[in-house]
């Protein structure tokens, strides 16, 4: 019996064109991608099919189209090229949900780790929020930016991660600059008893991955931050199946997908492409900007990504939401109740503006253990 | 001495935003991201510049921003991720162009085989453009694709590709159907005494990509589909570096990143990414929608990758524009003249709803060869 993976669309047809037709269009452009009738048998058993198309109050209309699960080849690119490939290029439509069926859920393995496993990586225990800091700014030296991992973990932070710039360049070689931030956390852990995990960015050269992984090892390294749409989303899948570290996506170059849902009429809805996809790919927390930051989302678009991270999924385990791009230290604790215990809170320029990063960095630990996150979620 | 990378974005700020400061705000998001005087010395070697801010006669303004080429660590994905990583994230900013320095030019390789390689696999002779076209439909078993490349090659088209939607589905698995269509494509070349090219889709799993390269070394095979947003640019690159096959490289899942320049206010502009980053990572021949087919993108958009994946680029070598999106078999004739002969017509799902695909593709190689491209290009 066919299987079928059904997406749901926002269509924005021009005025005078056909929803109904533009639905088709849309089926066969993401699969047989040929004009009726050449090949009626191949088209029996992979052609999409329209399901719905409704007016939508707010101007376009709604469209759900069933994809045979069997078109994706049981492969995470070709299932994003089944829901965004070509139609990517179109103007006035956007990937606005997946309804996943558990015959495609059961061929990929998610985040190695997940929530429990993260908090189980740095000790946090179940119930409460996790803070977190990102070293840089980049063009630091070796020196500076070990100093400051050392600094953030004495005060207590959860997780330590690179600044999403920090590769390999001159002033702070990857190999050398991982060993000594590691060696500071380290030091600090002993003298805390804490767990503060730190993530080096592995976003990188794709042949040199294996070598940046042995790295990770040699420095005791248990997470790595990468950018999906930077490395490939398949890259990620790779890397939570065999790598061993917990991976933190972050959204660097993905933002060209994914504007708010309240402003575009294009791309991919963001609880769709870093809810379901960078989850699905095998991230156990997922950095995406708070709202009233430096970026333009939503409280809605961010606790929807928290809904899609959490939401059950076949045997794929839930991630963290990781909130950034501008929490001000001094706003955290309004932002606490608003979201669940599985969130993590990424605070960087602001710890470091201050003038004892460790001391501002313990307020803030003091907060996420005390403040009570949203409940029920 | 500090080199540059000098990026031309256009601002569209928001009423009473002033243009220079968030000039300035993108030149420290996209490099040191933190607040100003946490690390003065940091910031003297990787802050980026703004060098200049005009307004747009037609709204908003154009910012010119000088990156330290040092902060791209050489690396491609860093180079992304300087030009369009975190602010892909905000709205009303799009990146228009890029002005290469010879230093960080000389750290990539480009396309391995470039124009004339590409030119000399498919005995093509300079100054005229080349006819391919797309093996389809998805669905299709191994026995119909192969049927289809036989009747193309026999018709005389230069260059046969997957459609971007076969992978490894169990209606027609890798390596079985590589194998049939190589071999069929060989046939066709031994009886016409022609050199037809094979380029089956990699884009796949990145840990399954070098058992398939093995299949198309086995089945001879000289070039390859991939698809750069799906499989990542930095696999590109390095595929470029070592496969030993040219590389097209398809616009699937890229089409959030560039729409057409005159209608969008975010994104990377199509000659960008498509003409300048496709060709920096290694493609040989960069598949774009043409103007008045299937997808919403201009004579000019077409115009502008073309000229940029000609352009002088230190030593990397220049790349095929491949135009393809619904390309009428009827109407060729009339886009022959309008781009230059460096150009590949793709051409699929018309060429097999014809009576006879192969006379169908005799006369349109026909037309590649007898009527003349732009001239000067």
């Amino acid at each position: 019996m066919t299987e079928f993976l059904r997406a749901r669309y926002r269509l924005f047809p021009v005025p005078g064109e056909d929803g109904v037709e533009r639905a088709r269009h849309l089926a066969r452009e993401q699969t047989v991608e040929c004009p009726p009738g050449i090949a009626p048998e191949a088209e029996e058993r992979a052609l999409g099919q329209v399901d719905r198309v409704e007016p939508h109050p707010e101007g376009g209309c709604e469209v759900t189209i069933s994809y045979p699960v069997d078109a994706t080849g049981g492969e995470l690119l070709q299932l994003l090229n089944v829901l965004w490939g070509n139609v990517s290029l179109w103007s006035g439509v956007r990937l606005e949900a997946v309804d996943w069926p558990a015959s495609l859920l059961a061929q990929f393995r998610g985040p190695a780790f997940g929530v429990d496993g993260l908090r189980r990586l740095c000790a946090a225990e179940p119930g409460r929020p996790l803070l977190a800091t990102a070293l840089k700014p980049m063009g630091s030296t070796v020196r500076e930016l070990a100093r400051r991992a050392g600094e953030v973990a004495l005060g207590g932070v959860d997780l330590v991660k690179d600044d999403h710039g920090l590769t390999d360049q001159g002033w702070a070689p990857f190999r050398e600059r991982v060993l000594a931030c590691a060696e500071m956390v380290h030091r600090a852990n002993r003298a805390t008893g804490a767990s503060t995990l730190y993530a080096p960015n592995l976003t990188g050269p794709v042949d040199r991955m294996a070598q940046r992984l042995e790295v990770l090892a040699d420095a005791g390294c248990r997470a790595a931050l990468v950018a999906p749409l930077l490395v490939g989303l398949d890259t990620v899948r790779s890397l939570a199946e065999t790598a061993g570290v917990a991976l933190i996506a972050h959204p660097a170059f993905a933002g060209s997908f994914a504007s708010s849902v309240t402003t575009s009429e294009r791309g991919v809805a963001p609880r769709v492409l870093f809810g379901d996809l960078f989850r699905l790919a095998g991230a156990d927390a997922v950095v995406f900007p708070n709202a009233e930051g430096r970026f333009p989302y939503t409280v809605e678009d961010c606790l929807e990504i928290e809904a899609r991270l959490a939401a059950p999924l076949a045997t794929i385990q839930p991630s963290f939401l990781m909130l950034g791009g501008g929490i001000d230290a001094a706003r955290l604790a309004r932002w606490i109740p608003v979201y669940g215990a599985d969130t993590i809170y990424l605070l960087g320029g602001s710890l470091f503006a201050s003038a004892s990063p460790r001391d501002a960095a313990g307020e803030l630990a003091t907060l996420v253990r005390h403040i009570s996150p949203r409940e029920g979620a």
